[in-house]
């Protein structure tokens, strides 16, 4: 280490101190990992049960930005938008697989923070980490993880089974983690004009630990369990409701009614959002990275779901030919359009 | 698409639908892949197996140089390396996730080419494309593959099971991929300096094969399947020889002695090394990347080695206190150092 700066090259350590160090506190938690890091795969035993896989890809620049992203929180929020796709299956994430590359801007000490991150996310979300690859970028910071979990083959819920009739829910609020980017990079801006003012962030905690520290929602697939609930179909709400009920309507080959006044909103939300002046409908819709859960359930089941605070009944799944749309509160129909976030914005 | 140019942007698609494009051929052939791509996360029953799985990022710049680099070869390499270590463990490969994230500098049509190569690789190695992701980055191309294969829990080959005694073998032969980079990069530097000399690649098609598009020697965990072969341990040959043996015995806690006029070099690698000035040992030891796999067997399995004229006995493990040596032919004994590829060189 550079004692002045307290700064360590990566490159004074190589890629396997590299990697003990980065590793060297990982507990292997779960009976089903036979063999976590340290040979060429690692080893899983499912059982009697089957495998869910999925994996996604953080790159600097694109889906963070170091300016305004604690190493911690990103290494954290790699994992939760993870599992929270295993949650969106019905399934019990258990392990995951962390690769990254880097560039020589990064520190032995930054990687350290990641990693801190990281291993905290693993604790909170009870999944082993077992493997990955740590590699040179060019430029910039890429995090790439894979996530397995497990579950009953007849629990797993997948975006196909919703019918007429069905109950639209989804868990928690929406638009907050927009909201919350909207607001970190207007503050980004003031920095760059002025390095002398400081952020202001008060009573903004929700919205900006929306954006910045994501939870999957591990608790509701649970409740799910204890209640004997199982959704007909599911989704993570990464890309905003509008693109999610679209995903489920189109593979469930259904039509959907969502109601204005039923899409639950944070009071924070609301409130930043208006000051933006963007109509909070909109951010709730189209904003995208909440990783609340979008499902439905048989009309069945809901006095069960009205027991559970946290979860929203937001509308009705209809047959294909009625389309899909949004009735707002003075009882207009709205079509619903995906317009999601599109990591392929034209970069001329 | 541009027809004056026959580039299509990427942008000019979306995500969704170039995904669409990307995956529209994918055919899932294990019965065993329950649910492939287009939910949340796949789903994969191995039943009574267990799950093995690896990760690997390829990096453009670290890894792969596009001035050399036919796409189509790319993507089959991608898949090839990961199912590589699969192999190493004694396991047969099924499935494979894929995620790139890819600048604006690459069209559509590059894409394909990729993924042409991908599909290739899923075909001949016979594993399911299940899942993955599509981004952009701000420089390059990275791609990250997991695979994940099956095995029966007592068929595992570990790094850690080699015992005093055992043979040590390699597959095929070593230190060509390492030649056939040099060529490359030789090629290249004279292209650079004079773009009208066509590069010279007559009678490296060995070397630069094995550079470009590497086997993984699934056909060696089937003749071990067919002659009731289990290696003591195993590892594939990444980093190169040295350093691989370096590991099976410090996980093994043994050493072990290699016999120089045992390391199995091909013709073309002797003869290239030999015009650039380096020993073909060196490169066979060190030089990394030939994708071989490094086992130990117990000595009476001796014979049933013996029958496949595919692989080498190279030497015999020791006890730890002997250490780790190379014999050269004439009987000097040299102690084996790890000087596999380093992926994290000083970059000032």
């Amino acid at each position: 280490m550079n004692e002045q700066s307290g700064r360590t090259e990566i490159s004074s350590l190589g890629e396997f101190k590299l990697i003990d160090l980065l590793t060297q506190n990982t507990e292997i938690k779960h009976a089903a990992t036979l063999k976590g890091i340290g040979d060429d795969a690692a080893v899983v035993d499912h059982s009697h049960l089957v495998s869910v896989i999925s994996t996604d890809m953080l790159v600097e620049g694109v889906h963070f930005d170091m300016m305004y992203t604690p190493l911690q929180h990103l290494g954290f929020k790699a994992i939760a938008v993870n599992v929270s796709d295993i949650c969106a299956m019905n399934a019990t994430a258990t392990q995951v697989l962390v690769s990254i590359a880097i560039s020589n801007r990064f520190s032995v000490e930054a990687l350290e923070a990641l990693y801190e991150g990281i291993h905290h996310a693993c604790q909170y979300f009870d999944v082993d980490l077992i493997g990955g690859d740590t590699t040179t970028s060019l430029k910039g910071l890429v995090i790439s993880v894979t996530v397995i979990g497990e579950a009953n083959e007849s629990d797993i819920a997948y975006r196909n089974g919703a019918k007429p009739g069905d109950l639209i829910c989804v868990t928690g609020d929406l638009g907050a983690a927009y909201c919350g980017l909207q607001l970190l990079e207007r503050e980004k801006q003031i920095y760059l004009e002025n390095p002398e003012i400081q952020p202001d962030l008060e009573n903004k905690k929700h919205i900006v630990g929306r954006f910045l520290r994501p939870e999957a929602r591990k608790d509701i697939i649970t409740y799910f369990k204890e209640h004997g609930i199982k959704p007909t179909s599911m989704i993570d709400i990464s890309d905003g409701l509008s693109s999610e009920i679209l995903h489920i309507c189109k593979q469930s080959a259904c039509g959907a009614i969502i109601y204005e006044d039923a899409i639950p909103i944070h009071e924070e939300t609301y409130q930043q959002a208006t000051k933006f002046n963007i109509d909070p409908l909109v951010c709730a819709l189209n904003g995208g990275e909440d990783y609340e859960l979008l499902f439905t359930v048989d009309e069945s089941m809901g006095e069960k779901i009205a027991q559970h605070a946290g979860i929203s009944v937001i509308g009705k799944i209809t047959d294909k030919a009625s389309g899909t749309f949004l009735k707002t509160r003075n009882e207009n129909l709205f079509k619903i359009e995906a317009q999601g976030w599109n990591s392929f914005p034209d970069q001329q």
